[in-house]
């Protein structure tokens, strides 16, 4: 990859960031306030105009091959503060305002899970918004 | 993706992680000091059993096809103090200790770029260590 050059041309995001052949991008979510990183999910070019138009952070959902809300049905949505790409274009960091649980098991966020040395995994109990 | 269900046993990550079909997962890095995401690159097996192993931070290169060593070269290697997973298992967060910059830019963090509501892409100046 290499690095992009943003000349600060209105709508050239869309030509910096590196789509992959789905048309899809990371992205992350990160509380703005805690810097905890809430969740990773995917991004096309509908759901990253969306965004930035409405300031709630817009996913693209490849389980359902459509333009996801986040909190469209629980509720829980994020407003987001700032939107941030990588030196070469392959993620983005939306960085949000999420007062409730950001993963669908109801925890703050979706990295319940530690990694120990030995390759075993532990779950944080117990569940808190 | 379905939720995982960890038992807590010794090297069931390798079978928990949802690897693509290229045997990949997006690797995120992040300064569990001060909360900063500082990269996003990608882990094989390879990649994330050295990483638990040596407790320094190993991902996939792509670019080059091999394993890498994270400042391999730049000498700014990411101490690894935490390693998590999502809720699906497709994704690795690496809380590390990375006193130098992340970026081959010479900046703290690979996100740099802020993305306005009008599309255009705006570079943080000047470049800090």
């Amino acid at each position: 990859m290499s690095d992009i050059a943003p000349t600060g041309a209105a709508g050239e995001v869309e030509r910096l960031v590196q789509w992959n052949e789905q048309g899809l991008v990371t992205a992350i979510a990160q509380d703005k306030g805690t810097g905890e990183v809430l969740m990773v999910a995917w991004a096309d070019r509908t759901a990253l105009a969306q965004t930035l138009a409405t300031g709630t952070a817009t996913y693209f959902s490849r389980s359902r091959q459509r333009l996801w809300v986040k909190g469209e049905e629980s509720g829980y949505i994020q407003r987001v503060l700032e939107v941030r790409t990588d030196c070469d274009g392959d993620a983005l960091l939306y960085l949000v305002d999420a007062p409730g649980p950001a993963c669908h098991q109801l925890r703050r966020s979706c990295f319940s899970h530690r990694i120990d040395r030995d390759g075993s995994v532990h779950t944080d109990r117990p569940r808190i918004a």
